[in-house]
């Protein structure tokens, strides 16, 4: 632990005693040193917190207030936990091969905490041989990250903003596993996040074990942990059926970790943060064929992967080094399900290439339908083609558009099939059904809704059938102020529709500062990502992967209860889902149902 | 013709009876179709001239004024010529394979002219079979351009410059083969140009002929050539010992043609304009080996010949199409004898490169003495040396640098002989004794000098010694404005002083509209380039060309005098060469100095 910066901390928390509404939280700086600049980043200060601390709610506490609380809850950092929300026990149910977490959380009274804690194996209450040990479980405190609010008539989040324009306010997110020990402000609350991954040879029944709450050296704290492992398991998550398209971004990793594309340094600190869309399923690879394939909106725009360049005579040739490092490497983590390629049609008709007679980038603007865009695409998806077969992934490849008009999808899609009638594509964006056959891997914004025929047919034929959120939806969404139980909600949502998954655009395009703000100059904060940096989750990530989760457990459920003509439980189950079939959060939230549903299912 | 066009000068001609001062050239825009669009961009309108015909000039005239005039005058658009300046026969003396040239003008005082003009065969006078044929002598009008003037201390021409600030007149200068008839307004002027190129098989003595000044289809006026041929022959020009660097952009012409970088049309388009520098003995191909080696200071900025690639793994790859293709290409057209690559010490010390892991271009900035510079240059200069030895240009290829500090050349030398020891190094700059040894090809600025010994000594070592003039020169020049004969003044110059010949940075680094307007947003008028677009000569550079001959001549007078041990006509040579040591023209003019020192050389 940083001393210097515990004192800062310290500093800060004081000053935050004054009223603090007049200082811009817009206009604050970021220390000099930016967060992913240490070689090991495994500490980092906080930005300041642009709420006062509401004094009078610690005024009458006797002492810190520790407990268990929930997954669902963003702890507030200037508010105390409430003593009647919290408990000393925590009781979970799990599949085998699941991963469940809970929350606890600090509130420190009295004086500051120099906090820390540890968890002891969990022990099976039959056999003290049988146990969950240490080594599955994972922990880490809950950080505070800046956050904005939706766009002001409530209805989305979309459009450029100035964070002057929205309220700002530091909120529980990121789940940061390297921070050992944090200094805790008087008058100030701090979760921390258990994962625990129960083995998949794990025996059935009743684990416990303990939560120890340290102030420096000192146990303050002993929170008990009880695991009910059920006798079912869950796969490993490679075998998931759960279609996960988040949108990966290397360009912004290079970026933050400040290494060379594609070198050696840039695949390592990856690693850790591929690791968890790989743990949760991940299905598809996120790969730029073109530069800028949506115009550059994120912080680090995507380049090509693909290498263009035209030749004084007038040729084409392409190279595909750096698409086959980013593809490999991704599919040695884990993520081998498929390839989608960005993109034909880019937001902006433009396609960048080297050009040879002038050493320099030039600028093509063309579009599907002209004679050029046809054998300029032609060119390149043939030389595609051939590279892909050579490696053998061309059956796993996808020409991916999204957001595009029906009838340039079908210019589109005349080039691809010209150019080899076999490739695959793929489409996120409006509901044509003129497309239905041609698209193998469908998505459509949550609130349209494919025929259940063509749901089937689909499957039949197995093309996939997803759907995503993006900034045009308030609620359920992933923002950072959006409420936890609306990412797990996707899972179950899927499960509801007889959807084969779910996709957003944006797995981590961080922002300059991710670990510190997660606004960006469009959209709500927090929409251009989903996990931190360091190999850092988040509480959205953990309750989208406990959506994924319940997914996979409806399906085989349904197929035991199937297989087993179990009509009762079926019709149970179905009920359950029933209630996912609406998305209207006004009358009730994602948690409550979500609260139902478990119940149902951990009844099984 | 193009009627309207003349229909339109009428008009403009009758609007500049009133005032012009107030009308502002600067803001005057050229008319949407540039004189580059054309596919044969024959003729084209002059941009009008902001100065207003001095009437009472004009008034007391009777009849047109028609005649020879001198090759150093540019005489003026709004003023009639002076009958007591012209005459109705030019003589001239020449050499068997000189070109020898005159100019005659024509002032339409009574009514516009639809003016034209037809040059017959010069026959020999003592035999009418010795023709001196009408398809050896080329003919054109003489056209106005919009120039400007000195730095308003006068001392040179140097720095940014806004038009405003300056005064903007036009001046004579384009010859114009092209526009074969050209509607002259009553009270204004138009001179014509008259070139011949005496065969080198020429029979010596005196040749004669007409040339006929037409109104329409009818003769206004014959004027007689008379050229008395010597029975002294100059060599063809690529046998010519002046050392001639002109830096070509095919990049200008490029852009004015509208043709593709090395494309057929775009090559084609160069023949016409490179042929004069042919055919003036040009010796140096320009060759730029890394994106704007001048930091992008013209119109067109020099991209690169050489592709400049960086591998994901760290590596550099080159490519050499470009460079090859316009070799090739100038080397064909004659000019052949060394290659000049620019520069490893450009202005701005930034590296552009294709980047394969981003499919960009990346800049790297590095400089000479520093690990990157070398390893980088390294690389290129071996793989450079090994494309130039399997095309043969190995021995004829300099690596050439221009204005930069001793201690960088010093160190970007090491560089250069450590890649290959027999890389040959051209250099234009300060004079610094202590490169006198490495540089094969050394340029001096015009107020610089080399010893004598040292010329000499380079000389033995089969090294280059020339000189150069810029725009830190006021005179002798050759901007737009420039007296003509200060262009002749270089040939002259180089002679007396030992040199090989001369350099300057710009043979045709167009402007926007280099027929209309010869100024530039840095450097006085004209200062860019020599030549005109559609292959059309200027009075400078064939002044220019005059002075080169001039130094041919002195070289085989000497050598023959040395030989006959003739001394008299050695110190008669060498009395008017010492009339060019001086380049102090407050006493006296390029144009008189020069007339005399023809009439000694004319007397040999």
């Amino acid at each position: 632990m940083n001393i210097i910066k515990s004192v800062f901390l310290v500093f800060a928390f004081f000053f935050l005693d004054a009223p603090m509404w007049a200082q811009n939280p817009v206009d604050q700086n970021f220390s000099d040193k930016i967060t992913g600049q240490d070689e090991f980043p495994e500490t980092y200060s906080e930005i300041s917190n642009p709420i006062p601390t509401p004094v009078h709610l610690w005024q009458n506490k006797r002492q810190n207030v520790i407990g268990w609380g929930n997954t669902d809850t963003r702890y507030k950092k200037e508010e105390p936990a409430r003593v009647g929300d919290i408990s000393n026990k925590v009781e979970m149910t799990g599949w085998k091969g699941e991963r469940v977490s809970a929350q606890f959380v600090v509130s420190a009274v009295k004086s500051p905490l120099e906090l820390s804690f540890e968890v002891s194996d969990l022990v099976h209450n039959s056999n003290k041989k049988w146990r969950i040990e240490q080594r599955t479980i994972s922990t880490g405190f809950v950080r505070y990250v800046m956050t904005d609010e939706l766009n002001k008539d409530k209805k989305g989040a979309c459009g450029h903003r100035n964070a002057k324009d929205f309220d700002s306010t530091l909120v529980a997110d990121p789940i940061d596993h390297l921070t050992k020990s944090l200094l805790i402000p008087k008058n100030s609350t701090r979760p921390g996040w258990v994962k625990i991954w129960i083995p998949q040879n794990a025996f059935p029944g009743s684990y416990t074990g303990t939560l120890k709450v340290l102030d420096g050296k000192k146990v303050i704290k002993k929170l008990r942990i009880e695991i009910n492992v059920k006798d079912r398991k869950i796969p490993t998550p490679q075998k998931w059926r759960f279609h996960l398209d988040l949108w990966q971004n290397p360009y912004a990793a290079a970026r933050y970790y400040q290494t060379e594309l594609w070198s050696k340094a840039h695949f390592e600190a990856m690693e850790k943060d591929i690791q968890h869309y790989a743990n949760a399923g991940g299905k598809s690879i996120t790969a730029s064929i073109m530069n800028k394939p949506w115009n550059g909106q994120t912080y680090d725009p995507f380049q090509s992967m693909v290498t263009w360049k035209r030749k004084i005579n007038g040729q084409w040739e392409f190279g595909f080094t750096a698409f086959d490092k980013w593809v490999e490497f991704i599919i040695k983590m884990g993520v081998d399900k498929q390839i989608n390629c960005y993109s034909m049609v880019p937001w902006r008709l433009s396609f960048e290439y080297f050009d040879e007679a002038s050493n320099s980038m030039k600028i093509v603007e063309t579009e599907p339908g002209e004679k050029e865009y046809e054998e300029m695409w032609g060119a390149m998806l043939t030389s595609f083609a051939a590279h892909l077969k050579e490696k053998g992934w061309f059956h796993k490849t996808y020409i991916s558009m999204d957001e595009r008009p029906m009838e340039v999808m079908q210019e589109t899609i005349k080039v691809i099939k010209a150019a080899d009638a076999n490739f695959k594509i793929s489409f996120a964006g409006g509901n044509h059904p003129e497309l239905y056959e041609e698209i193998d891997d469908y998505c459509l914004s949550m609130e349209e809704s494919f025929p259940q025929e063509v749901k089937e047919e689909r499957k039949n034929n197995s093309k996939i059938s997803t759907f995503y959120t993006s900034c045009a939806h308030a609620a359920p969404n992933s923002f950072t102020f959006s409420p936890p139980a609306e990412s797990e909600w996707y899972g179950w949502y899927a499960a509801s529709q007889g959807l084969d998954g779910y996709l957003r655009w944006a797995y981590a395009s961080w922002v300059k500062e991710p670990l510190l703000d997660s606004r960006f100059t469009t959209w709500a904060a927090g929409d251009t990502y989903f996990v931190y940096p360091g190999g850092r989750t988040s509480i959205r990530f953990e309750k989208l992967l406990a959506g994924i989760q319940a997914y996979e457990k409806i399906l085989i459920l349904k197929e035991e209860f199937r297989n087993t003509n179990n009509q009762k439980a079926l019709k149970e189950l179905e009920e359950i889902l029933h209630l996912f079939s609406n998305n209207n959060f006004d009358q009730t939230t994602a948690s409550e149902v979500i609260e139902k549903a478990k119940l149902v299912i951990n009844s099984f």
